[in-house]
This record gives C-alpha cells, structure tokens and sequence, in this order.
C-alpha cells in the first residue's frame, strides 16, 4: 500500500441534506477514482455555510492527496463554494479573462452580475473544463472544485483524472454466498483476512424476498494474491451448506 | 430558528467508498428527520477503519444533537462498529441478554463466536429495533447505531424516531423555471433571500433534451412567511421571459 493515493469528496449542499435530492456524483466519483488506482478515502456532506463549507475544505485537503468538490458554483446568491476556497487558501477570486470571453460569446452583451460570478476564479487557480453546458469548474493546488449538476459534473471529472498521480489500481472480486448467513461465512472469512493483511475483505449480506446471503468482495492492488485468496475462500466454504457459492464478477 | 434540532448521519462502510454500492440510507434519513423537524446538519462517510470511525464519531457526536450511524454491525471480522462506538464512549461492550435469547431461539445450539459478536451492546446502550431481521442496533447517548442493509436501518429509524427531540417542521416550496437559466432568476432571487435571512431559499438547475431551467427552493418553519414569498417569488420572475414557472408541490 505503499503508492496509495487518497483523494476525498466534499459534497456543498442544503438539497442533499434535506433529501430533495439523492446524490449520485459520490458514487460516480467513486467508480470513476477506483479504476485509476485513487482510494476515496472520506466523503462529507456540508451545507450551504461558509464556516462548514470552510472547515470541511481544510480538514480534507491536509488530510487527503486530493479534494473534489461538487456543488455550489452556479450564478445564484446560494452557491458560495468559489468565495469560501478562495478564502480558505487565503488567496482572492478573481475575473477569469477565459471564462468572460467563453460567456460573452454565449450571451453577447448580457453579462450581468450574477453571470460574473460564475467567472470568479481563485488566484492561482486552473480551469476544469465543463464539456457540457456552461461555465468551467477549477483546480487550486489539490482541490477541484466542480458543478453539482450530474451531467456536468461527469464531465467535469473527464478534465480531472489526467491531472492525478494515480496508484496502483485495485482489483476487485466477487464471490456470492446463498442460502447461507454471516453467521456462518464469519469464521472462514475472518481467517482469511487475518491470514491476508494487505487485503480488504469485506461481506455485504442481502435479504429478500427470493432469499438471503451475502456477497463477498476480496479487494486488493496483488491481482495474484486476490485471485489465490478467492479461490481458497471458495474452499473454506464448501462445507457451510449454502445453497450455492459462486463468482460473480464479468 | 431558536428549536432547531440538528442530526448527522455516519455511513461506515468501504463498499460506499469503492463504489460498489450507491448509498441510500441517507437520503432515506434525510427525508425522514426533515418530516420530524430533524435538521439533517452533516454526512461523513469513513472506510471500516477504527481510528478513522472513532474520530468521526467523536466530531459529530459533540457537534449535532444526535448521530446516526449505518453500517458494521454484521457478524463478520470487518463489522467494528459497535467496538469503535464503545471505544468513543469510553465503555466495555457486554453481550445483551435479550438479543442473546433472541439469538438461541432462532438458531437454537448454534451460537457461534460469530453470532455472539452481534449480541454485544456498549454499557449503558439500549436496543433499536430491528422490525425485519437480525438482531437489534442500539443507542448510547445521542449516538444510534444502526443496520446498513438498507430494508432493516428502514426498519430500524421507526424506533430511532419517537427517541428524537423534534423541532418545528421545515416547510418546503418549489416553483419551477422553465426556459429561464440561473443568470437571469439570480437578481430576484438574491434580494428575495437577503429579505428574508429566517427562510433558506435555493436555486437547483436542470438541463437535459426536454430543456433547462431550474427548481427554486423555499424552506422554513413560518408557513405564512414561505407561502408569502413563494408568491413575491413568482411576482418578481414575471418579467425575466421563462416559458413557464409554476409551483410544482403536491
């Protein structure tokens, strides 16, 4: 685990939290992090508050190899994720000459204040190009700072994976238990993990109405060492009486 | 905004934060506490990791009137959360006898050493219902300790519920822009918020192949005043050249 490099996602909103509004960017980010070696290692989601906003950013960014940010920098008196990156970095938001060209052409002359927000950039800081609809998102030293819009913020993360040291990349396997519990998976399994350090060994149990078990995912960045210890794990529970034990990964 | 009762959610679970499951309880609990008056304040989610549990727990548990936790409780070697949660507190963990007898009479003999850890309860715990299967969470103080297959924490919030001091309720109001974007419903929309510091009012926007717009947002706990505003809300966009905004709550 040497190489490992840690990112965490800082999700900026009052509609997650009040649960208008289910979030999907984490997960995206996630899958989008783990084929290219990045462990997301922390998600926090903080209201529309300039203070939280504020410490969240500081805590992840001295903790983490990188921060992404979702939400929060469109035109509207609400999204203050520039003002409060910029004021964590103690540095000042300035009009990007780009992004005023980029809306100029878009709205001719109608750039009006809300629209200039949207062009504020902290100094020092470098685009994110947005591929889809409106201005760019940005990076200022390890923090990306994107749209909360799925569909821009997806493409948004296009323009961020270039731009990461990426490690190496974890490989992931599935073996699914049914007809059998945890109750009886436990002993095996936590033989094999302890035996595996190195390795991350997890259970995800399912319940319903076609019946329980639970799904076995042995996760390591040794694609060798993963490989043997799926199939000494299938061993160790072939006297368990499951119904059935297979492998489920494509 | 003097009752208001705040609330974070802990998801602890690697399988959130690989990706390879999109995390719902949240978004459950969000809802759930907003209809109770509940201010869902914050979300982390950490990797089963002890130090990293034990420090977030900690955070949180100080900071919001109550957490919420999902995940870890299972009966396998990567389920600590009730051993971080005693470790938080300070407490031993102690096999419940009610969840043990529960336990015996569903498996008869076979208790095993797996079994048996999902019996443990931090002293000074007291059990969460568990409506569907498997055994109880707990709570311990302002910390619930809940299930994180997503039918059984469901199961398990209708107790977690009626233990809440509950605040007044948010009221929440959205009136639908269609073919007007955020940089010409932001003016209106900043002097309307700036009016009125007691409600939160935000703007979410849409794009997609049926056109864009955006869903604006009126949230508070004085019904008169958000239906109020809701109404000069809709006054002040007459004349910004939308195609349609009309109010879309139930």
């Amino acid at each position: 685990m040497t190489d490992r490099v840690t990112a965490a996602v800082l999700v900026i909103g009052d509609e997650i939290l009040s649960g208008r509004t289910q979030d999907t960017n984490t997960n995206f980010i996630a899958k989008y992090l783990t084929t290219y070696g990045v462990d997301l290692a922390e998600v926090r989601v903080v209201p529309d508050v300039k203070e939280e906003i504020i410490a969240a950013l500081n805590a992840l960014r001295k903790k983490y190899d990188y921060v992404i940010t979702t939400g929060g920098i469109g035109p509207t008196h609400d999204d203050i994720t520039a003002d409060c990156v910029a004021e964590a970095f103690g540095v000042k938001l300035y009009e990007h000459p780009e992004i005023i060209e980029m809306m100029q052409s878009r709205w001719q002359g109608e750039l009006n204040a809300a629209r200039r927000r949207m062009a504020r950039v902290p100094e020092g800081g470098s685009l994110v190009k947005n591929g889809v609809q409106g201005p760019p998102g940005f990076q200022i030293e390890n923090v990306f700072v994107l749209a909360g819009v799925p569909a821009v913020m997806r493409s948004m993360m296009d323009d961020v994976v270039p731009r990461l040291r990426t490690g190496a990349v974890v490989i992931s396997r599935t073996v699914r238990v049914e007809g059998a519990g945890e109750g009886v998976i436990a002993e095996p399994l936590a033989a094999l993990a302890k035996a595996h350090p190195d390795l991350s060994i997890g259970s995800y149990p399912f319940f319903g109405p076609t019946g329980y078990g639970s799904n076995l995912v042995v996760r390591g960045r040794d694609a060798d060492l993963v490989e043997r210890t799926v199939e000494d794990l299938m061993e160790a529970l072939g006297d368990i009486g499951a119904k059935s034990i297979a492998r489920v990964d494509a």
